[in-house]
């Protein structure tokens, strides 16, 4: 099923963008986990918009409403449903665009595969909105992981083809906007305005490591790290490419370049360099787990664009009116370290009933 | 589980590189479908090693054994399965490697999961020679899309750096090393060769197109058309990164250079550029779909490298020995068809039940 | 997943007794479907308590939000949740109940599970309460089914050892209460009321008929019509049998007896007897699907029981307070539509993708 | 997929009747687990026919090839994939099948199903030889189970209404005829003689009981231990109603009369009696976990039957010739056990994974 991912946990996203509310529902988390609601809002927050000059003007209050699967802020074992009211929903914004699909947006293959009746309102079910609810599903697996040792950190790799500097480290967890050089940082915020300013937009890259995963997670072939991880990041609206390790950039080195030494360190195997990102064989070799996501730009943008009128087949000048942000990078971030903290957290429930007792 | 794919059709791959056999077992093919063991065979000759400069010279048969699912070459709507037997197993060749594992292989990974218990000969489950049953199912996929007019080609984009030239069409299916032009092919050998001599290796990148695909394929989030084929393609041993149409180099565009403005072509809605690959939203445009994968060089190389002996914790120099394709992107073409078939046939049942007759 | 049933069509419920709201989500229905509530809030009717003798004195609204999935009534093709609002929940009730475990209920095994972190009251996520949100789920499909000429009815073929008579047609829809024979309907009647007064219950079976289904749908082995309908109407609490046909009967029969005799009838293949219940090697033979399932008598009575003080492990006298239904078997009627009508739904959009076209 | 089942180990049985082969593949077994070949093959042993008077003349080795999924007879983590050849099938005997379905059988909802393309020789893949690797598969998990302290045991209930007598215990495993009172086994034996010389078939009832689990294995709702052994129970040919603990009785019991009192006994919470059959719940509550299952005769019957040419539509007297057993319960025993030891198992593991460490 489409809204649907996970084998050990499962997660279902539902609504739409202008549907009453939208939600999610988190199955096989198992019973006696504390959910730090001041934790889950916190990270939540670094997805919501408002007040940043790149986000939309849409205010969201994105409070999820948890309406089953908890007993005393305490998981008993059955489903985790939350859910969350859709309140500034101005679907007159939209009601032109039925029949005029906006380029890079999923509007024309929704009619061709809902036959029309897809809800075109906002983006439907494909709308950026529903990260919210993969936020709320990913914060409570994120906080199980660390509990046991396993931290998620993202950063903007790059925005308009401007590039943080320095390796990702868990302090870019602390920085709201999170690139390790600040300088960096700024130029990109920069390229965002001038985007803005020209009713254009620009997409980016986001980098992800998770720290302290043990060796043996993951399987060989179709559940490897990687399918798993990139079958969640490419259900993030906007993900182009995804790569692991060094990546593209292997294809292009040789096997003694590319190869990671094994050594031991303070009584532990590990490897001299991490080109693999922490993977062999789709299994995890306890060195940090990193990819990178490339983000194309927002497809909503201000200026003309052709498009097509579906019923006349006519040639259309088409302006995208309503809210949007210039550059999403900076709002996925939350929602990356989201998505592959469901990824792992399932593979880690996994490992348990792979073990010989 | 992590040795099966899909969800209306399912393969199971099975089978070690040492094992008796290999095999798989496709399920959900529709009764009816003729199979061209013809075509089947000459599809898998692309993938099989022998007289090529850039293979391994162990010789492999590979002639699969049907023996269910068929009546008189006809599917009869119960499970294919076929197996390959192993012949040419020198397990010798491996035996040292138990404990010392080699660097980019997932002898360690496996030997932390499986407790020791890996079949660590030849790789077992993790060998490049899975991917001859995926071949066989994935071959099988292919035909049945051809008669519905969707044609898969893949070529070699990159070898070591050095790229081909020119747009991706059908034609390169007619080529013996497939790539569209032959003074950029020369050179990928060369540098193959050259690597060789090194006893190194070297990557590369391939990318596929799929044509003749309707607008309405693939579904919202978890599973659009880039996370089904991410999610069979990383299970390809050595591919590091997916992206789709432009795909990384979308991070760098603006909106109004990435989005694909929509138009009227020969009575058909079509897009003027495609950026995109054929998918929005994770569901087909009608537009050619395409996609390119980065394969790590190949691991196995003869130059000593640095490695350690997991009972000893001693530090290790280790040659591997054996015989290893110095270059695995031109055997894997037909792999990536193959998987991307398999996901694109799948995707294509899948449309009849969602559609309200 | 423990709360999730389907294959073409997925159903998750979720909620606890007690907990803000129970709910559904229904994927995979395709878009265009049109939902009339009226008649959906008549079906759920049937389930819902009120009135009657033989139900709790617990009122239930039982009205759902349907929160996603819709637009102006039809689906859009994205996943359907409905809640419930839980409004009369009494918590203090159960309190006592949390280490003395209920003979009967789930209480104990729960507690197991769940390392004493299940949500107790009212039963939790094993509540008959659950049942509510399947009925939505079921209903919608019931109502498509009906697009397409297939009917579904069920009736009391017993309570408390009374047998109803006569053949199960459609005519029992039209009954308030749901057998063929309404005088062996007042003789069920008094025998319930005699359970209540004596602070007891009684258990019965449900026969249900499925009418107007093509041949072919299901499958062989693991998918089979009996697998898929077994194994959802196990998922309602207090069912511990399920026959198919003539069921357990066949046991005793000889082949000559037992097999239906194929004949054409008004140019149709049909069988003289239908002992098989309509499924023959899993698959729909064009007869009408017959089963029943046996449901045990309420296990909360108002009698003294034996049970345990799970921390003290001491012996103890229990009287389960409360509000419970004397015979579950009226309200579960619809409950086993329900549930068939789901499975029946998702093998029939399986029927399409695996037919050639 | 039909032929496909389980959640965290996942058994796929592919093969017809009269194909090259048969077989099983089998996911998820944790390495390190030593195979018991021995005993492996004198349990299946009890489900091959041979010599006795009630089973087919039809003589199969049965000896199964493991062609991967084990290093030195033990489980190395990757799936395990068993053949079994097919080498005494003569489809002369079915060609005059093809267009006369015959009463009882698959025949004719397959060639529905299948749009003629089914594979008709000896039921394809209906036949009850598919049962065989079902038997492989589920005597790995059997042994495994065991090592765990887990012992299951089934037994002939009854025989063309002639019923065993005494209560099952695990003393039957040591019988050639699984019964507990070897005068009633007599007396059925006589009844399968009788039976056969009439050229007719009878039916029975087999009792499976697990013994030595635990509290707390499988899942509410549609995961329940009933749900999943009756899903896989049902996938065994001629299996027409399945039932926990007192089963269909239940319905004619009171609730003070079914529910089962919890004790203390040996410092061990108990239950005094055991209607329930072990389950509450869905969730076994470390009682013995008992059910019972009804087979329908054998439809294969020497009797002149009616049937009709599916061609030409005309009626038919059909004699079957071939070689059948006359009651397929006694083979039937040990496979009920694996499907038993499968159900269990794959819960076994579930709950490993369910648990907060």
């Amino acid at each position: 099923m489409s809204s649907t991912y996970g084998e050990n946990i499962r997660v279902t996203i539902f609504g739409q963008s202008h549907s009453p509310a939208i939600g999610m529902t988190l199955e096989g988390i198992p019973a006696g986990e504390k959910i730090d609601f001041a934790e889950l809002a916190a990270f939540a927050a670094r997805r919501a918009p408002g007040g940043q000059a790149y986000a939309t003007a849409r205010k969201e209050a994105d409070q999820p409403e948890f309406i089953s699967g908890l007993r005393d802020d305490v998981t008993c074992g059955t489903p985790i449903t939350a859910i969350i009211r859709n309140t500034d929903t101005r679907s007159r914004d939209y009601e032109e665009l039925r029949v005029v699909p906006r380029p890079g947006h999923a509007d024309y293959t929704a009619s061709v595969k809902y036959n029309g009746c897809q809800d075109y309102a906002g983006g439907g079910h494909f709308s950026g909105r529903l990260t919210a609810p993969m936020v709320i599903a990913g914060g409570i697996c994120r906080q199980i992981l660390e509990r046991e040792g396993i931290q998620i950190a993202a950063r903007i790799a790059s925005i308009g083809g401007i590039r943080d500097k320095g390796e990702l480290t868990e302090e870019v967890l602390k920085k709201s906007f999170p690139v390790m050089s600040d300088i960096q940082g700024e130029k990109m915020l920069n390229r965002i305005a001038e985007a803005k300013a020209d009713g254009d937009s620009v997409g980016g890259i986001i980098e992800c490591t998770v720290f302290g995963l043990p060796a043996g997670l993951g399987d060989p072939m179709f559940d490897g790290m990687e399918n798993r991880i990139a079958q969640i990041v490419f259900g993030i609206p906007a993900v182009k490419g995804v790569e692991f390790g060094v990546g593209f950039a292997a294809a292009e080195m040789t096997g003694s370049e590319n190869n990671d030494a094994f050594l031991m360190r303070d009584g532990r195997v590990e490897t001299k360099t991490n080109h693999c990102g922490g993977i062999l064989g789709g299994i995890t070799n306890g060195m940090p787990l990193t990819f990178r996501a490339a983000f194309k730009p927002t497809p909503s943008i201000a200026k003309e664009q052709d498009s097509i009128n579906l019923e006349t087949k006519e040639a259309v000048k088409l302006v995208v009116k309503g809210r949007h942000d210039p550059c999403i990078v900076p709002r996925a971030v939350p929602v990356v370290e989201a998505a592959v903290a469901i990824a792992v957290y399932d593979a880690w429930l996994g490992r348990r009933k792979e073990t010989k007792r």
